[in-house]
């Protein structure tokens, strides 16, 4: 009963027989490779655009080299108060970005709310040179909460930034599952909708250790390949994490993931909102689930060996589960039962 | 005839088992796994002493991790002029560590002179507030231009460095190469010369992509956790690079694969030190080999389909010859004959 | 009726007349001189305590270069929600830290709640090396509100911080107006108190350009002077500095000069309270005093003539008067008389 | 005997006079005040073209302001060995420009040499994103070996450095100086000749503390005000930075004072020329002088209370002697006694 995180989950099938594949050639190093140049031409065709795209090892690079490049040393980048790059990357967007500040806003379900990203946008340009001007705005998709923007509410948040100077960058570590979540194209939850810079996530959905930071113009191109080298993310064997981004975005391999996890987590959300004492909070839109129990009840989960990530909230406890590309129906099912358990439920 | 880097070979075989191996199984994230525990252990026995070791990705990032660590944002690291620090990270070091400033010493032969180090290191305490103190050496082993240091060598360039107060850091890409170049334990390498910090690299040696940054004591060892967090390079999937290494130090596979590029190295060496118009450069202690021929000679070779890197040098070409694990006898003789190639040794 | 800021104050006589007397002189360069070593003494001896000083031109670098000092960069500054190191100084915090985070916590008098900075605190240790560590707390006294901490408040802020690792700086550049204001003695509010780090302001109460960060202990000594050097906060002509806050400091100047500011703040308070429908808002402890009033009045007193800053608040506009050395009873009873228009009063 | 440094004199009259007079009064802060705007209109009129004009307190803050305007973090600025941003400023461009390099080129005289010049950026560019790109050249006027660039010198270097691509910065800290020594208007030794942005030094010449970053078109303006903020350097009460420039620049005070230091030096250089055992070295063509002697001589000389830095030069000791607007004909006479003193000479 492995929910602790996507993260946590090994390596998909299609991935690794392409790494493994690419790792028994000798190849060109830095990206100057083939199987880079394909990623490029496969990342336009999920895209539907021309893109400029950059892979990188990790979410926490692939965020703070597009959030660096959005914003001026001296700027702020708005943010969810629960975004991953400002709880969970230990300051990484401000190492990057040369202490660039990061303003989060108050979002109890992990969306930005349009009108209080107006108003903070607007109240950071009264002050002038004193003040931290906003000069990026930061969402996130699937959100940190599980929630995802639909492709309107990402247009109108992108409309309003645009409108006050700022740019946008899209989180995407869980993008996929936003994909398959809402049903709206890639294009549709991206670019169309206003978006500057995507981290394309793969990692969580079933890659080794791939991301990449997605442009579709190639104004901040320059910049980025001289930060990302400087950052130490320019692999000499970078066809090595390239392959996996291919092999992910070919025949629909990502969608398919994304897919699998996003239906494990809607069972399991069904399933535990039948029961009495579990309250499913939120909305569960990909492949994270929330749920508030009884601190008791969490305590018995975990005893009988389930594994997921809790917070306190209000005497309860606020309880994460998340879902996979490797994720078995059984897995579910066993936690079922135990949220079933009569004797548990008792507890609560 | 792949003679670029050693950078550019795929994955050898006993790293890519174990890397398949562990993408099957689901684990612990961020660096919490057993793998990542194993490798501590391994790097514990291979340098005899306790060690504290930061897996990342890439040379870059190790090296800058380690300098950030062990320099001010105010001091100056001395290095060679032709270190990879230097010449090739498009100011790594500089940006993780606040804006310190890389100091080079001329070093025809890649290794630094000690009488020049304690010069240099001597008149940057001069001058009190203003100047940019002189905080930490680094040394290259295997150095840039493929000569190795000596154990006897390490120990009195530290000895100098620690009695004028910097600490050492080595950049150890060819670490592996150095200790089987000169017949010396790890340990007389590095600490026990005196050695601060190491990155102790593996993508050269036959990795995907892994290098450590290993410390002796534990005085460092926060700042380097928040430091790697910072800089995007501690992975969910952390055991992914652990593996890598572990494969590589278990059974003395690393200093198999050392002694094998280092052989190839040694037989393309002399056979082109036999030849008219081919000068061998330096001390090729290792797996790099660099020679002097005349402008017309690199370009003939190059058509052949030889692939090198090549810099101008008093009216001829310097090239660098670099082999591997995976380059084959075959490979090195075809070199042999295309250098031996009466046509072409007439043009010089 | 200048109220805007005490910050647009000229020089205050005592001041100038020891800046001329300097400035004919020749004399040590870059603080070695004469002065800026009697500086030191009379810090020691108004802060009944050894101290190691570095004057400074401007509040945001004394207060950034202390930050900067107590907080890695990957850490974080607890500080009000209203702080000028948070709000007024265009990020130079993060700049000079190298990327630390402010970490705001709302204080609607502008003083920071023990309860709430201890949660805080708590909640910022619990997610290792993904999170920011609160590592330092930041107290303003004078409060930009216009509220003073008591020394008992003081201490309990600095012990509950020392608890927790955290080290406290005091942005002091209205101590003079909180020294008169509370009554209590200078070393009582801070380094008896626990305070690590004092930003000690002289330009608001009567200097052309000087503030000091004062120590009280020598460990972070070295690192001032380097981060002063380096931030252009080392002149060449330091003894100019020096010799503006030895003249404050010599005779009681200071005390003198920050007791009759806030005798006109509080003369202004008292006239203001007694007119119907201004509202003066908090703790006017010093030379700063907010009032709350209807749009139309503070447009017609602006019409009027009068200075100051003013921000929306619910419908009406919150007034921000400062008073300083060279404001005068009759710029007050002006003021009052304007107050008490019976047509302007109408107004609202 | 005061020849230690320009920066250890005293306040010229006129600016003296010009800073009671402002300090007297009431005014607007953070630069929005008459003053600084007067400053803004001098500034034009004395380099014949408009301006965008920033005070600064210190020569260090200007230049590092300037350069981290002009590059990159990444990017490289070509300096010559002995230029004061390199080795007397702790790193401050470093810091200022988030981790850029400085690339120093050996130059006796103190200028550069533009074949060097050309070759360096050349070189610097053939490395892709792996090395550190040449982005601005930095050049001081008048050097810090007391030479002068003439105009067409700065208009060769600045020609070929904009054919590459950089930008140039010029250190003017004893600007003055050369305008007098070369007999050379302002206008042909800055943006005639190509200099994008200059730092023009007023302490140096008679100023309190008073430098200005200055450029010609207003592209890198409003990140120069963000930066000027973010450092600390925007000053409340500005106006009195402001107001000493204002008073410098008015009546040719400037021009005076440079050409009475300029005479001091020139006599001083005529008389110690004449003296056996004393070698003038390189181009005195300011207020700077440098001479070579014997170590006894040298000792002999501070003995007698002569002030003035010096330092190892192959045996002998060089010896650095600077005059001021307040430097007297009978210091110059007094010290030219004591290096005609026949004792002494017998000495060397």
């Amino acid at each position: 009963m492995r929910f602790a995180s996507d993260n946590r989950a090994g390596v998909c099938p299609e991935v690794l027989d392409a790494l493994v594949d690419e790792a028994g050639r000798y190849g060109a190093a830095y990206g100057e490779d083939d199987t880079t140049a394909r990623l490029g031409d496969l990342l336009a065709e999920v895209f539907d655009h021309e893109v400029w795209a950059y892979p990188v090892l990790t979410g926490t690079a692939a965020n703070s080299l597009a959030l660096a490049s959005l914003c001026d040393p001296w700027g702020g980048v708005l943010c969810s108060d629960v975004a991953h790059v400002l709880v969970d990357e230990c300051g990484a967007p401000e190492f990057y970005g040369g202490g660039l500040r990061l303003v989060p806003l108050v979002s109890p379900d992990g969306r930005i709310d349009p009108l209080a990203a107006a108003e903070a946008i607007d109240r950071s340009g009264e002050h002038d040179v004193h003040n931290t001007p906003l000069q990026a705005l930061s969402l996130t998709n699937l959100s940190e909460m599980g929630s995802a923007y639909r492709a309107t509410e990402t247009a109108a948040l992108c409309h309003l930034a645009h409108d006050r100077g700022l740019s946008v960058h899209l989180d995407g570590a869980r993008l996929a599952n936003a994909v398959v979540g809402t049903g709206e194209p890639l294009a549709e939850l991206t670019w169309r909708a206003g978006v500057d810079v995507v981290s394309f996530g793969g990692t969580k959905n079933g890659a080794a250790s791939a991301e990449a930071v997605v442009l579709f113009d190639d104004r901040l191109a320059e910049q980025l390949e001289r930060r990302r080298k400087r950052a130490g993310q320019l692999l000499s064997k970078m066809r090595l994490v390239s392959v996996q981004l291919v092999a992910q975005l070919s025949n629909g391999v990502w969608l398919r993931h994304a897919a699998h996890a996003n239906e494990m987590a809607a069972r399991l959300a069904n399933a535990l909102a039948a029961v009495e004492g579990i309250d499913v909070v939120g909305h569960p839109d990909g492949n994270e689930l929330f749920v508030s129990v009884a601190p008791e009840r969490a305590a018995a989960w975990r005893d009988a060996g389930a594994e997921f990530y809790d917070s306190p909230s209000g005497g309860r406890r606020q309880i994460r589960l998340v879902t996979s590309w490797s994720t078995s129906p059984e897995e579910v099912d066993r936690f079922t039962e135990l949220a079933n358990d009569a004797q548990l439920g008792a507890i609560s």
